[in-house]
């Protein structure tokens, strides 16, 4: 599949891509307008006329999508309920979890049942939380409706909420029977978390797809959904979904390959922390922590001063942050010790050698890491 | 095996039961004095030395064997700390899983990292549950001491707690690494936790194994452990756990086989809501259950009056209960219609059909239940 081919035919229909598990494959779709079809894409999985589903959401979501989402499930026969819960990432606790367990118990929800979850990365993650825990596990969808969900959240199964002491503590593998992503829902993400979104595509393209890469160079400005336009959305969209499908398909449960995800999140995890939650989005963190890395490699001799280049000019065109912030060094190496990407005491990094390969590498040691984080703009 | 071979090279050295799962078999390790070297075997999974291992217990078997296990993990090289939580089934709650979760923030488990749940059902299935959902999935070796959890809870991988509207609503399926059986904690359990106990046993023999069955029947007194005996009690420790791990692995996700399973519980769960939970265990309500599904049994002329009364026997041989209570019909119906193991508005009864055999039979009328309950004395 290439890049250009994948635009052209998408505009109007909608893309499946599978995600190869062993043992419960299921499909990504991806298309304008697919939304008001998803009742009968839950009825295609073999879901029957009858069967409970719970659409959990948030306001802000449910606002746009709401109406569109509960009318295409009982117009498939299905008995949907919906739960609109406040979902800010402060809100991504265990018990936001127990109130949508309280909603499944009200609407009886049996082993056979269904929830979507239509929404962020938030509510994606709670609701699916919520979904592997309920009866010991039943059945989720997931409808992402921000750009870092669609190519990210949704696919792969991660799920889970926070814990005072950490982002993502509690919670479980749980694949979703079906992804479905309707582009035309991110006319109404602010903008912000649209770009914040994109630095996961950039990575995507550098940790294993030039031609992305190469399609968002060519693009020009990546930073509002309209410069990107509705071809290359679908593109990146198909493209990043792939991505990520192939690597949870080659490593469901986070062995190995799947570190390569990391990308940029370890320095990304440590601008979070520091600067305190809230001060940047995620995507925004991973792009500094992309570009921190790079310059890391760099400093190793794994990659060139022009790849290095192309990744920020590409992080700046998508109107991301790349500086990186005045963080006290004793505190960035505690915090890297403290990540739970750690093993034996070593901070494992994922490391960029060309445009679309990288290496995960144990031995960077921490004047290393400093120095080149000193080096940063 | 023949239940006379486990039997007599039973007392000294411990016996493996494997249960067969494809993706992660795991060991069942019967044998006296094993709880000593826990540590070792813990080792012998392949974790090493300083691994962080939580110890999750309640105060009764803290008592008599919390320093055992923890001498025995530190002594190998382990780095094991201990939680005592309350466990009794009030308190088998999400509140108490967020314990033992503070309690894994405080040690700072890691994805490495092992807890061990040492206790009866309610001990295994939280520290199971958190174990399940901390960091995603950490390893848990169960080390069941009770009757009810060596012979069921322990193996199989279901963990949960209670919701306000039901029991073990909120849970998943996490299979343990390890099940350490070490008979001679039973010495201290309460003689009517052992005879719940049981119940389960009983339930093995008619299910599936009819030799267990008249290894029980030559007992003749089955209702303490001393008359019970160790080799008797090593042999049906045994051939219990080989048979749940037998269905457990032809069917690790209660698909379909794993019903069997529920032989006594539908009936024995009716018992339980209707009498309120707490005035009969779980064990004696599977064996009122048992006894009254041999009655529908035999009115749809499935199975003997002579293959009842055995079964009949060997309860009241256990001095558990059999009297069917004096249930309101209208209630009865309506608690079965709310069971979570109706499909499609349909109850399904586990029946048996011999002595080692049973049937899975979604046809019942209501009629043919009230009436065989009637019937029971
Ligand atoms: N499970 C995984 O594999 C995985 C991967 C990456 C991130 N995450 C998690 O995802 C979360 C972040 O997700 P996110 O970036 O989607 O943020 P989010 O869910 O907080 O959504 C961002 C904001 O956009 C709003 N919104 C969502 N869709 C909208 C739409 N179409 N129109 C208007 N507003 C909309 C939301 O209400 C929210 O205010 C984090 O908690 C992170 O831990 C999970
Ligand atoms: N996960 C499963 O597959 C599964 C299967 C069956 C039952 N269960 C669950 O198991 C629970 C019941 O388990 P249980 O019957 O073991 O009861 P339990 O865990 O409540 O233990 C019974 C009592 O015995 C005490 N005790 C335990 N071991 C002792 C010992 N060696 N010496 C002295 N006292 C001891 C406990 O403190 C408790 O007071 C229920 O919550 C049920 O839902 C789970
Ligand atoms: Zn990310
Ligand atoms: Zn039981």
């Amino acid at each position: 599949m290439s890049a250009a081919t994948t635009a052209a035919g998408s505009a109007c229909s909608p893309r499946t891509i599978q995600v190869e598990l062993s043992a419960n494959p299921y499909p990504v779709v991806i298309g304008e307008g697919v939304l008001a079809r998803l009742g009968e894409q839950v009825r295609e999985l073999g879901f029957k006329a009858g069967t409970k589903v719970l659409v959990v959401t948030n306001p802000d979501v449910d606002t746009h999508y709401g109406d569109v989402v509960l009318a295409s499930l009982r117009t498939a026969g299905l008995a949907a309920e919906q739960l609109v819960i406040e979902a800010g990432e402060d809100q991504k606790t265990p018990a936001t979890v127990a109130l949508i367990h309280e909603a499944a118990f009200r609407q009886r929800l049996e082993r056979g049942s269904l929830i979507v979850a239509l929404g962020g990365g938030v509510v994606g993650d709670m609701a699916g939380f919520a979904a592997a825990t309920w009866l010991r596990g039943i059945a989720v969808v997931q409808v992402p409706t921000t750009l870092l969900a669609m190519v990210d959240a949704a696919i792969g199964g991660k799920t889970g909420v926070n814990h005072p002491g950490g982002k993502n503590l509690i919670g479980a593998f749980h694949q979703p029977r079906l992804v479905l992503i309707d582009p035309a829902t991110l006319a109404t993400l602010p903008q912000r978390e649209f770009r914040a979104g994109m630095a996961e595509v950039i990575k995507y393209g550098v940790i294993g797809d030039p031609e992305l890469f190469s399609a968002l160079e060519a693009a020009g400005d990546l930073s509002t959904i309209e410069a990107v336009g509705p071809a290359l959305l679908q593109t990146l969209l198909e493209r990043s979904a792939a991505a990520k499908a192939r690597v949870v398909a080659a490593d469901e449960r986070e062995g190995g390959l799947r570190a390569i995800l990391n990308y940029g999140h370890t320095l990304g995890h440590v601008v979070e922390t520091l600067c305190g939650y809230g001060t940047f989005l995620h995507g925004e963190a991973v792009a500094i922590g992309m570009v921190a890395a790079g310059e890391i490699a760099l400093a190793m001799g794994l990659w060139t001063p022009a790849d290095q280049a192309r990744q920020r000019a590409l992080v700046v065109a998508a109107g991301l942050p790349q500086r990186w912030p005045d963080l006290d060094g004793a505190a960035v190496l505690a915090c890297l010790q403290g990540d739970k990407k750690v093993r034996d005491g070593q901070v494992r990094f994922v490391l960029p050698t060309a445009i679309g390969s990288v290496e995960i590498r144990s031995d960077v040691s921490a004047e290393t890491i400093l120095a080149a984080l000193e080096r940063l703009p």
